[in-house]
C-alpha cells in the first residue's frame, strides 16, 4: 500500500468547501486540515472530522506535513500574493484565472517554487483549464479551421456584481446564455465569424430596491458598457423570495467546438462540452486530480510552474499505467 | 528557423494518404516520402511531389533521414509485425486498435524501442486515442460516476473488415449506430445501466459471393465473438452496384459521456464528441500532431513505447509554451 498524499486547503469559501468534499472521493487522498485568514473556532467545515487551523501556522508549522497544498482563494486579491509565497514551501494546486494576466502570474510563481524544488500547478479549473486543452488539441489535430467556445447556460459572478451595483438595484444574479442557433451553426461545420456576442445572450433577475424605478433600472443595465451594452440582455424583475428560492445554485458549462477541414471535401467537428450542477464543487474536484498530478511530477523532479498543458492526462488517474492500457485505452 | 521534422509514411491505404495530406496541413514538418509494399511506380500519390520507395529500401537506406515514421498498416495482420521491426530502428507512430491485444502490443515495441532509444507511441487515433483520454479524465474528474462510450453513426473500417472475411461475403460496410434515446438519458445525469447492445446496433449492408447461402453468411456474422456477438446487429444483403453508390464515404464519430456527482445533490456531466466526414483523415490528423510529440519525447529521451495517456497536451501544438499559455489557457 502506498502513502496517502496528504493535501492541505488553503482559503475556504465555495471552492474550499468543494475541494474538501473531493478529496472524500479520492481513496489514495488524506486531508491534513483546512487553512483559513479566519479564527478557525469560526469555521464549520462540511465534514465533522476536518481539522481547522490558522493560515498563519500554515508556512511554519506544515511544511513537511503536506505534499499538495491547494489554494482555494480569489484571482484578484489573495493568488497574486499567496501563489509566489507558498510556492517556495509547498508544491500547489491553483484556479488562477485571469486570462490576461496568466504569462505574468507563471513568472512571478515560477522563479520561487523552481528555485525551491517545488511544483505549482496554476490556472487548473474547467476555464482556464479542460476548455484549454481542449482548445489545444482543438488547433493541433485540426490545423485548417476555427475554433468557438460558448459558456453557459451559468451563473456569472462578475456580471452579477455589476447588475448589484446599479442604483436602485437591491439584489441580483446574471446569467450567461449561450446562443442556440449559434452552437447548430458551428456543428454544421459552416465556421462561421461569430463575436461573443452573437455567441451568447445575458439574463438579469432583478430584486428593486424601494421606490425605485424599473425601467430606469432596466435602462441603466442594458446600456452597461463592457458588460451589457453590446449584447441582447433581458432583465426580469423579481421578489426576494423568488430569488431566494429560485436562484442560489451556481450552475456553469460551456461548449469549446473546434470546426476543421481535413482536406477541401471533408470537415471534421469536435465538441467538448460541461453541463455542471455546481461550478465550485466541479473546479474543486479537478483541482483535485491535478494535485495527484502534482505529486507525481514533483517526485519526478519535475519542479516549477505547469500549466493543464504540461500534464500528461495518466498523472491525474488514481490507475497504474498497466491499468490504463487494459482498461480505458 | 528550426529545423522541419521528418516524416515517413509506411503504408498507403487511406489511412496513409491521410496522413500524406495531413503534413502537409502542418508547416514544422516535412514529407520524406511513403514507402510501399507494392511496386512504387504503382503508386498514385495525393500530391505531385511526394516520393515513393519500396518498403524494403526503408530499413537500410533511411534509418537516418526520418525523424518519425507514421505505420498506416492495419491492426490484425500489418503492425503485430511490422511495430516491433520498425521501432527498432524509428520513433513510430501508429493506429493500433485492437483495445484487448493492446498490452501485448505494447510490450512487444516497449522492448526494441526501449533498448535502442526509440520513442513508439502506439494506438493514437480517436478511439484508441482522444476517446481514451476522455474516459481517463472522467474518472480522474468525476470518480463518483459512469463513464458511456458511444459509437457512430459510422463506418467501422475494423468491423467491415470483418464482414469481408466471412465466407461467402463477395463485399460489405459496417455502419455502428448510437441510441438517441440512450443518450438523452445519459445526459440527463440519471446514470442508467446501458450494455453496449443498449447503447448501439450495428448495420451491416452485404454483397453475397457467387452461390453463397445468405442464412449461413448472416449467422456467421452476427454470432462473430469480439466483433458481433455482444451487438444487436442486423445484416442487408445488397447488390454490387449498390454498394458502390451508397457506401463509399466512411463518417463517424461519437460520444464519450461521464455522468457523476461532486456531491450527493450535484450531478455533473462531461461530454466530449466528435462527427467526422471521413474517418480515416482525421485518424490521420491525429497521428500527425502525435508525431510531433513523438519527436520532442524523443529529443527529450523519453524512450519506449507510449500511448496518448503518457502525452502532455502541450507536446501537440505547433506553438510554444509562451503562445499556448498566452493564447489558448
Amino acid at each position: 500500500m502506498q502513502n496517502l498524499i496528504r493535501i492541505g486547503i488553503a482559503g475556504y469559501g465555495n471552492l474550499g468547501r468543494g475541494v474538501e468534499t473531493a478529496v472524500h472521493k479520492n481513496p489514495d487522498m488524506q486531508l491534513v486540515g483546512i487553512f483559513t485568514r479566519r479564527s478557525p473556532d469560526l469555521v464549520k467545515p462540511c465534514f465533522a472530522e476536518t481539522q481547522v487551523f490558522s493560515l498563519d501556522a500554515l508556512l511554519n508549522d506544515f511544511s513537511d506535513k503536506i505534499d499538495v497544498l491547494i489554494l482555494c482563494g480569489g484571482s484578484k486579491d489573495d493568488l497574486p500574493q499567496q501563489g509566489p509565497i507558498f510556492a517556495s514551501k509547498f508544491n500547489t494546486v491553483d484556479s488562477f484565472d485571469t486570462h490576461a494576466r496568466i504569462p505574468d502570474y507563471y513568472a512571478a510563481v515560477d522563479a520561487p517554487a523552481t528555485e525551491n524544488k517545488k511544483t505549482a500547478l496554476i490556472s487548473i479549473g474547467w476555464d482556464p483549464g479542460m476548455f484549454s486543452i481542449n482548445r489545444l488539441f482543438g488547433e493541433a489535430l485540426l490545423p485548417d479551421g476555427e475554433t468557438y467556445t460558448f459558456w453557459g447556460k451559468g451563473l456569472s459572478q462578475g456580471h452579477s456584481d455589476a447588475v448589484r451595483r446599479v442604483d436602485g438595484v437591491k439584489a441580483g444574479v446574471q446569467y450567461t446564455i449561450p446562443s442556440t442557433e449559434a452552437i447548430e451553426q458551428v456543428r454544421s461545420g459552416a465556421r462561421p465569424q461569430l463575436s461573443t456576442k452573437d455567441k451568447h445572450h445575458r439574463e438579469c433577475y432583478v430584486v428593486l430596491a424601494d421606490g425605485a424605478d424599473a425601467a430606469n433600472v432596466e435602462q441603466s443595465i442594458v446600456t452597461m458598457p463592457d458588460y451589457f451594452a453590446d449584447y441582447n440582455t433581458t432583465v426580469n424583475f423579481i421578489s426576494e423570495e423568488t430569488l431566494a428560492q429560485d436562484h442560489q445554485s451556481m450552475p456553469h458549462g460551456g461548449f469549446v467546438i473546434r470546426s476543421g477541414n481535413t482536406s477541401d471535401d471533408q470537415s471534421q467537428v469536435i465538441e467538448f462540452s460541461l453541463k455542471l450542477n455546481s461550478n465550485p464543487e466541479f473546479t474543486a474536484s479537478v483541482l483535485v486530480a491535478y494535485a495527484r498530478a502534482c505529486y507525481r511530477l514533483n517526485q519526478s523532479q519535475q519542479y516549477g510552474a505547469k500549466t493543464a498543458f504540461d500534464v500528461a492526462p495518466g498523472l491525474l488517474s488514481i490507475k497504474t499505467p498497466e491499468q490504463l492500457r487494459k482498461e480505458l485505452l
